[in-house]
């Protein structure tokens, strides 16, 4: 009998419970433990976690691979007591495609004036103002895994012109992809919106400041669904204050839940999301790592894992 | 020297007199009359008209046709003075772009639940709700002419089922498209979210009423890029009231604009818009209504107008 998969997660109870009955559903052949449980401790090869609490993967003999539950590891390696072994990120194009949707829902949002005409509505106020069509409004994605090609892919059909900018310069065929500073510089100079899905990583990280909203056409809209440290929170207040960047919409922060009384809550140019963009599915997220160690189990390779110097 | 054109618009002064630039510049062979001018009331055979008052085109010896510059002529067709010419109506590729973008808009706003997210905004709340796929939300679109079968595409390539009905039954490939009373109750029926882009006629005449809200799925999504009188406002104001429709989106009003106080403005469940789902584009319209008159110039022929009986 194999050693038992060790489920490590700082979630609730109840969600943690979700997860194992998820995972055991998805592997009616493996046995599913948590830390609680000493000798799956000892004798576990495969940790799959979503949050671990620091320190909690230290000192496990056998382990040879971790697989995160989400897409995002930043957070989980962090970590400095992480042993040195592969580390195995989400990739779920049920995910992709819920992102993809999240981000032409907020495209086409800013897009279409909503938050102008939602404040006219607060106020009794019948005012119409020029349409432009989507062919007239150039969107930049940041970030082109495969969250950002999704989106791209959706963007351009719905009519916007669409690039991306990533490190690698890669991207879905027909859309022309940037790289490096100087790359940045000239996605940022033609955003009329800007979408943010990269990683976060130490290049990555307060990527969105002062000198990158100052680079946007004046009045262009942001879409934040990557990581609440990609922006500088001071800056982009400051910049929604002084109408360089005309609305927001953010769905990731620093602090999460965003704190009581944070200006961002109440901002008139501010959209707020509580982190629902692309929500990890778990019969989906279930399913995709039961395929990786039935892989495991038949061939003893371990799956292609993020790149720690990288990031992702 | 061809007779002029007649414009004849109810519009205030300067948007009417934008409108007979952006004419006089796409046909610079013709010259854009008023009625105003008598001599031009004695010649013209073709009348160029946006929301013209009622008896205006009455008595004009020489008039052969009419060409609205407006895609709906409902209001047109009830003046019971209107001559009976042919009335062409305006058919624009890029007002079905537009109105496609302002469906695609529409309804991910409420799939991705904006307007519950932006309520929890206000009163400072974090949570998350489970987030659906859009291959999980069925959209019935009433109406299949041309910013039918634009908005029809443009969902289905989001990814959302995508049924239509109408009047014929026919709609672009792969969309089916139901008609009748029989089938208008099936349309319905599986409506997660329900698009009117009907032409208003005396068919469609409020046909949104408690009768067809009752057969949507309770909480079901309503949007109206139609007409205001496709539906029955004091039954939409019940229906939202009772929770069996969730939100609806409004463009289009009985009365336009909406009186101050009208309960559309202040009820939480609705999202209103002042018209704007696709205006008119001057430049684009002005160019469509120049290739008739050039080809009735050229041939005599006076393009296909609309059937009076159907009503568009």
């Amino acid at each position: 009998m194999p050693a038992p998969l060790l489920l490590v997660t700082s979630l609730d109870p109840e969600d943690e419970a979700a997860w194992r009955e998820a995972l055991a559903t998805a592997m009616p052949g493996e046995s599913v433990a948590t830390p609680a449980d000493p000798q799956a401790m000892r004798r576990a090869e495969i940790a799959i976690v979503a949050n671990p609490p620091p320190g909690a993967l230290a000192g496990l003999p056998k382990l040879a691979w971790i697989h995160s539950l989400w897409a995002g590891v930043d957070r989980l390696l962090l970590d400095a007591t992480l042993p040195p072994v592969p580390v195995i990120r989400l990739v779920d194009p049920a995910l992709a495609r819920a992102m993809a949707e999240a981000v032409a829902a907020a495209v086409l949002h800013l897009h279409r004036d909503v938050p102008r005409y939602a404040a006219q509505q607060r106020r009794g106020e019948w005012r119409q103002h020029d349409v432009r069509a989507a062919q007239e409004r150039s969107v930049t994605i940041l970030g082109m895994g495969e969250m950002g090609r999704a989106s791209a892919r959706l963007l351009r059909a719905i009519g916007f012109p669409v690039r991306g900018w990533s490190r690698s310069g890669a991207g879905p065929d027909g859309i022309p992809v940037l790289s490096g500073t100087e790359g940045l510089a000239r996605a940022l100079g033609s955003a009329d919106i800007l979408v943010n899905l990269l990683p976060l990583t130490a290049e990555t990280r307060g990527i969105l400041d002062q000198a990158a909203f100052a680079r946007l056409p004046y009045g262009a809209g942001i879409v934040n669904f990557g990581r609440g440290a990609h922006v500088v929170e001071t800056d982009l207040i400051a910049a929604l204050d002084s109408g360089a960047i005309g609305h927001a919409i953010l769905d990731v922060f620093e602090t999460e839940p965003l704190p009581t009384g944070h200006p961002f809550w109440s901002h008139p140019n501010v959209t707020l999301l509580p982190h629902i963009a692309a929500p990890t599915s778990r019969p989906s997220a279930a399913a995709i790592v039961a395929q990786a160690v039935r892989s495991y189990r038949e061939t003893g390779l371990i799956p292609a894992g993020v790149e720690r110097t990288r990031g992702y």
